[in-house]
């Protein structure tokens, strides 16, 4: 780009948002040119901060007009460099857009700006008496517009599912530059083609979701947790399957011996209990009365009977309740230090034995000297892989060695129908692997709705798919 | 279309599914060319029976290649036209395509055909101790194919959701001959755009839906209905707030005096109390404890104290909580010998009552001898409107009546930001009314999606949009 082209670009995106919204000191660049992932030099040509959809518009046909890309960024949590501005583009960050308006208890809806922080909507929902259930690590700066482009999932899918199941209606700007109303917050609306599920997951490839309109849930009551030992990862399955056909549990996540010692060793949360097992199944659900903690306790102990479990722990109080969720939850903060290798997969649930089995036996026969921490949702059949550096080994030498490994999972997860991207998204750091979980055919239609949403392919270039 | 055109194509459907599969007979034309809605004469050229996803596609290439229009024809229970051929199509009905497989009692799926009735798959879901909660009247005809084309919905959908929601995967044939599995049955897929909601709700436009894999859940325990006297309609946005501030509600639904009266009437059921009150609110819960139970008659006493609520009765045993339905579930069957107009629209559910008076006092004023019938499920803000025919008026004048009617309920709908068509889908008899709930840009990227899927217009051109 050529240096009048882009003072032209700035004068325009001064133009549309005001001079004192356009940054370009290297220090908004640097910050707001990239996600969690790290893995790629920002490189911005500016960032913008517009305050209404009318901007946006005005910004995305700017962009048509002058033939700029955009990068939509929110809270820039994503670990897939989906909102990662590496090559010129203007970032539409959206945290002016942080309003959260009109609740509605009999709905029980509420319309947030795009850049509504997603822990900020949360925080809201109790205060109504009521609960936004999507939650995960980042949730503290994380906005609900990027969770609507990733489709955000976490720690409670397998009761409330993903942010998908939480979108009442949304306002989007398309590529075009076009604003759509979608859904008009109805929970029954068949009138055609549902365009809001494209844009749900879209990774701001089509349009850029501006505002939209959550739904809260009934705040639940009287979270109990369970944490049990199981000696065997088949056993999970087991346990998961005989707490499921009495309880509707709220979550059901796992975790290795070797990621709860690493958390343990920390020596800020004290231990579950005292038998050591190869893994642990963490169970949430609502104990609101005495039979179903019962129900529960018959549950516990017919896995012990049958060999599945080895020992367990029920919370008593909210703090212990929060101690034993962060065995699972302070895992990932844990391990950074190991520089690890992160993947994020799935298969449907009841194949998840024979792939974690078949993933670990091709690393540790390529790799032995390769720790293999495992944890995740095992309830909606999704795995966090994560692999450590050995001390010895250099950082480049270790990451050509996990692209090998990549390959191999994806082979693994292809085999077993499974996704190469279970919840962090496609972005950059997955779209080579697409093929193992897409079909050619499926990949040549996801192109034909880039083409007829943003023709000019100015919306997160190079992102999800290429053209 | 020449007949030696006709001959041609007859003679390819034979070639690809086997002569004895094609119908040509009257009866067969007559019967697999209409759905529920009979106003449309049907006229389709024949009737396919395909046994297998690849002989639907060689059937879809068939029709581009020669140029003849695809009707997809499942249980035919629609109320909007979506499965009428009146204009020489070949009627592609999957009627043999109703195996029911690979039940996974861990992933709680199974796999259907796409012919398989909605019936046989809750049957099939009870025998496995498990509930496919998609449940309507029609359901003993329907079919999953024909339920995902047209996401049916019914009356658990406060509870659980809308077919779209239960949909794990699918295969799908699009209109240009390819064949997509979408999703691979997993919970979480995170990988750019979500084909399969597009082809869920799209009646059969873009594609044939053959196969489905469809999520069941743990069976309800212990069913309790209560039906409410409600002496004015805001009242009952009160009981329902108040209820479900409480409890999970299985269901909420609506009637008013005028219905059930009609349904006391034929002398099947008894009256569920002897109080007479112009609307009654259904509820239905899990009555899994005394707590449960106990809760919801601290409610029930507390609307009666804000004198929301006449009098009430909640079901003691099985027989009696089926009576309760039939008072809700008998009114359409009823009220058919008046020739009823219907329809089938929505609002978000805090501005029902508005929408509903206004309604009323437009009908009322402009034809004060129609008497309106209101039901429906009232907890996703869905009213199913009926007036009934004065003994003196001739069809055609009360039908032509009733097309002014339309016209002003869907400026109210539009004034009130709700859907034309709420569970019904579009069809042909909603379509001249889509620009009510979807704007026009919107309509112009769902022509924009037609396009990519289904170039040649073969697939059930007519309905939905018009190209």
């Amino acid at each position: 780009m050529s240096s009048d082209n882009q003072s032209q670009i700035l004068s325009r995106l001064q133009g549309i948002v005001g001079e004192d919204k356009v940054k370009t000191d290297q220090d908004s660049l640097d910050t707001f040119g990239k996600d969690w992932t790290k893995i790629y030099e920002p490189k911005p040509l500016a960032i913008v901060f517009p305050k209404s959809t009318e901007e946006v518009a005005e910004l995305v046909k700017a962009a048509n007009e002058l033939e700029f890309a955009i990068v939509p960024s929110g809270g820039r949590t994503g670990l897939s460099a989906g909102a990662v501005a590496a090559n010129g583009e203007v970032v539409i960050a959206l945290d002016r857009m942080n309003t959260i308006s009109d609740f509605n208890a009999i709905d029980r809806t509420v319309r947030c700006g795009a850049g509504v922080i997603t822990e900020q909507l949360q925080d809201y929902a109790e205060e109504q008496g009521l609960f936004y259930p999507v939650d995960f690590a980042s949730a503290g700066s994380s906005q609900i517009g990027g969770n609507i482009g990733t489709n955000a999932g976490g720690i409670k899918v397998i009761k409330y599912g993903m942010t998908r199941d939480w979108v009442a209606g949304m306002k989007v700007v398309t590529g075009k530059g076009d604003v759509l109303e979608l859904n008009k917050d109805l929970v029954k609306n068949n009138t055609g083609y549902d365009l809001r599920q494209l844009f749900i997951g879209g990774e701001g490839t089509l349009g850029i979701v501006t505002e939209a309109t959550m739904r809260l849930d009934r705040a639940p009551k009287d979270l109990s947790v369970l944490v049990l030992g199981v000696p065997e990862f088949e056993a999970i399955m087991d346990v998961l399957h005989a707490f499921q056909n009495k309880l509707d549990l709220t979550a059901f996540e796992f975790f290795s011996d070797k990621a709860m010692r690493k958390v343990l060793a920390r020596g800020d949360v004290p231990a579950p209990f005292e038998t050591q097992a190869e893994y642990y199944a963490l169970l949430e659900f609502e104990a609101e009365n005495e039979e179903l903690v019962n129900s529960a306790m018959e549950v516990f102990e017919y896995c012990v009977e049958q060999g599945w479990v080895l020992d367990g722990v029920i919370s008593q109080s909210e703090t212990q309740a929060q101690n034993l969720w962060r065995l699972r939850e302070d895992i990932s903060e844990t391990i950074a230090e190991w520089t690890p290798y992160k993947n994020d997969i799935s298969v449907v649930v009841s194949k998840v034995p024979p792939f974690l089995r078949e993933i670990e036996e091709v690393v540790n026969r390529e790799y032995p000297d390769f720790e293999i921490i495992w944890f995740g949702h095992i309830g909606d059949g999704n795995l966090h892989l994560n692999i450590l550096k050995p001390e010895g080994l250099a950082k480049e030498e270790f990451f050509e060695k996990c692209a090998k490994v990549s390959t191999w999972v994806f082979e693994i997860v292809e085999k077993y129908q499974g996704s190469v991207s279970a919840e962090h998204g496609v972005g950059m750091t997955k779209k080579p692997y697409l093929q193992y979980t897409r079909s050619e055919v499926e990949i040549e239609y996801m192109r034909a709705m880039k083409r007829v949403f943003d023709p000019k392919n100015v919306m997160n270039p190079g992102k999800v798919i290429d053209l």
